[in-house]
Formats: structure tokens, C-alpha cells, sequence
């Protein structure tokens, strides 16, 4: 039995996230449609992410076996061929029997996008607000988030008995000419963590918050109300393992 | 009665391009509709540059005449917030009664856009062609279309009597990492004349042609056969007074 792995290029404008779902155009579902029309057998499509709807994402992994015998280099040219223009797979290679792309996975990176200045261009790949952000505060409030901590107050629909406790390995907010960058790297994330993380820096940003309330969120001390930013500035970067 | 200049932004991926046309959604019609909501007044907007369906627009440049009393701020404000969101007012500025946005373009220079490697964010703003291209043989063809020479053979449906002698003030070939950057100015162009350029540049570029048949099409001496690229991958980037 051969497991093969993929990486997968997808604009998530027109996709509603990564997971099957019956009549709703997915990710997930079309990729397992197309290697059907080409395997002829029904295979299980393991993604590392399970990014929500407009989320993008620049590499995701995943994986699936199959009993057939494959040359990996028509399979990849099939793929590209059938799919849809708006998802691609980056590469294609063989894994041994116990990979799997979500168990597996040491840690994620996300990355989230606002706009300087309104550009069409940009509409389904950023935010855009209409106000200026102290970009050394929200700098500043990020660094309360680096390390080991329990995330709870940044998830969102949360599973019963669910893992909360994650770390966050690598934190930056690089401003760039025409946008603001904000990437994170963490063992794991709790479901719209990062949207919701966004929307406490923007508070910071606009000076509706300081900083500190960063740690006493954290610390599960104080409560603040914050919004949830929206899913189409958010992009799955890379999957470590 | 106040001469008004904008500058627009578009992506042209849902616009039928940017001439007012019957039940079809361009982005004259577009502005004209807006500025009526606002106004109370249907104005004649004229374009610098009349784009096909699917060019691109980072600096368009049109004007319009009305009698009323405006505060442009205020009118660039409720402009952009009616405006749908792959169409935006970057500035707009008072002109002098004798202004008109395209008699009065001195030159206009556009932007082609060839992706190395598909990228599905990129589907709709750059061609992907799945073969290499010879960059030094398209820098070389290039030099042979700078000047002032008859473009006819690369016009297509023009009208009769047209003039069809422009000059090409700058032409130039940017290959980056991600992409190939063809930037071309002239004082006026042809219908489609830059997507039949980018035909024949192109194959060169696959080497079927060699440069000096850009010359020989000139000077009419030699037919060759070539296909018009894609509007997709076209923008106007801006318009010189």
C-alpha cells in the first residue's frame, strides 16, 4: 500500500474551508473527487489543516494510501490537469506507511495579512481597516504571547475535554510598505485562534487597549471584549514536521 | 461648472471593461451609476484608456463635468463607499475646463504579467505558460520595437482611417523571481496590440521565432503567424499628461 503525500496551493475565496462537506464546494472534496476520476478508487484525504472558509493556504499537507501502483510524476500532472484553477498541488512524494499529515505535524505557520491602503487587488487576500495602527504596540503585545500558555481565551466552539495548553514558538509583525504581515508558528491552534488573536491586537493597534491585557487575558485575570477578524487575510503557510 | 479628474484602481476579473455597455457590468457603467446615486445627476465620464473585458487598471484616468457645488474629500468618501469592492477611487483632483482625460494623454504605459510557476492566487492577474521561455532572446526582440514605427500588423479590427504610426517611448522585459515583468509606454496603442505583442514575444521566447522577425513584421516585409495572450494578464498602470 503506498502513502502518499501532498502539498496543496488553494485561493479559499470560493472554497468553503478545507473539510467534506455534502453539496458545498471544499478543498478536501475536491481533491478526493478528482483522484477518484483518476484512481477510480475512493480514497480518505488526511489534511494537516482544517482551515475554515476563505482561509488560504500557501502549503498545505496532506496525505492518502492507496493500493495502486502510481508514477508519482503522471499523477501530480493528472491532478493539476483535473483540478480546479484555484487549488494546486505543489508536490507530490511517498511517505512511509505511519506518516500522517495531522498527527504527525510538529507545528504550524500561519500567517495574516492587512492592507495599508484599499487596493481591488487585494479584496479576498487582506484586511483592509480604516484607521492608522500603532504598529510598536500590537509589536509589543505580541511578545506576551510567545511561549507556553493555556489558549482558552482565544478559541472559539471549542470541543469538550479539548487540549488548550499550546505553544506559540515563533511570534512577528513585519510592516512592509503596503501591508502589515503577522505571522505565528505553534504546536497547535484552537479553532479561529488566530482571528481571534488578530482582533485583540487590532484593539491594541487602534489604542483602544494596552498591551498588558495580553498577559491578563492569559492569565484568565480580566475580561475584554474583542471581534473575531475576518477569514479571508488568513493563510496556512507551512506545516513543520 | 467644475471639471473633475479621478483616479481609479480595478481588478477588470468581473467587469466587462470599461466602456458603458447595456446589461453589462463595466466599470464606466459602474462610476456613472455611482456618481448618479450621489449627484442626482447622470454624467458623461470619459475614460484615458477604453480597457477590454479583463484588463486590469492600477491608475485609470477619466473626468466628468457638473454644474453642482462638490467637496471633493467628501465626494471621494461617498464614491468609495458605494463603490463595489474591485473598483476604487485612489484620488480625485479639479481640472481646468479644457482637460479631457484622454485627448490630453501625452503617453500611457502598461504592464503584461507571466508567471514562472502557476499559482492559484495569481490565476486571474498573470498567464501561466507551462514551458520556459528564452528571456534574452524576448529582451533582444524588444529593442526592435522601441521607437516610432506602423503598428499595423500588431492592431487588430481597427477602424478605417485609423492612424496606425505611434511611438513606443520605453519598452522593457523584468524577469524577477516569481514572475516576467513586460512594461511597455507609447503615446497611444492599437486595439489588442499589446496582447498580439506578447504573442510573438512569446514565441520567441519558445524559441520558434527568432527577434528579427519583429523587424521584418515592421517593415511589412514578412508574414508570420501568432496568436493575441490573454486580457488577464494586461493592466494600465498609468496615464502621463
Amino acid at each position: 500500500m503506498l502513502n502518499i503525500k501532498l502539498i496543496i496551493e488553494y485561493d479559499g475565496t470560493n472554497f468553503y474551508g478545507w473539510q467534506i462537506q455534502q453539496q458545498k464546494r471544499t478543498v478536501e472534496g475536491v481533491i478526493t473527487k478528482t483522484l477518484f476520476q483518476i484512481l477510480g478508487e475512493k480514497v480518505k484525504v488526511i489534511g494537516a489543516c482544517r482551515t475554515d472558509t476563505g482561509v488560504h493556504a500557501e502549503k498545505q499537507v496532506a496525505n492518502f494510501k492507496t493500493n495502486q501502483k502510481i508514477n508519482l510524476i503522471v499523477l501530480k500532472k493528472a491532478l493539476n490537469s483535473i483540478l480546479p484553477k484555484d487549488v494546486i498541488i505543489k508536490t507530490i512524494s511517498l511517505k512511509n506507511s505511519k506518516f500522517h499529515s495531522r498527527f504527525n505535524a510538529k507545528s504550524k505557520v500561519y500567517e495574516y495579512r492587512i492592507m495599508k491602503k484599499y487596493s481591488p487587488f487585494l479584496r479576498n487576500y487582506a484586511i483592509y481597516l480604516p484607521f492608522v495602527l500603532n504598529i510598536n504596540k500590537m509589536k509589543e503585545s505580541i511578545l506576551y504571547l510567545k511561549g507556553k500558555y493555556d489558549f482558552l481565551p482565544f478559541g472559539v466552539k471549542l470541543e469538550k475535554g479539548q487540549r488548550t495548553i499550546l505553544e506559540v514558538k515563533d511570534i512577528k509583525l513585519i510592516d512592509r510598505k503596503k501591508e502589515i504581515f503577522f505571522k505565528i508558528e505553534a504546536s497547535f491552534f484552537l479553532r479561529k485562534m488566530i482571528r481571534s488573536i488578530m482582533g485583540i491586537l487590532i484593539e491594541i493597534g487602534r489604542n483602544k487597549l494596552e498591551p498588558h491585557c495580553i498577559k491578563e487575558i492569559l492569565d484568565g485575570k480580566k475580561l475584554y471584549k474583542w471581534q473575531l477578524m475576518p477569514a479571508h487575510g488568513l493563510y496556512l503557510i507551512k506545516v513543520n514536521y
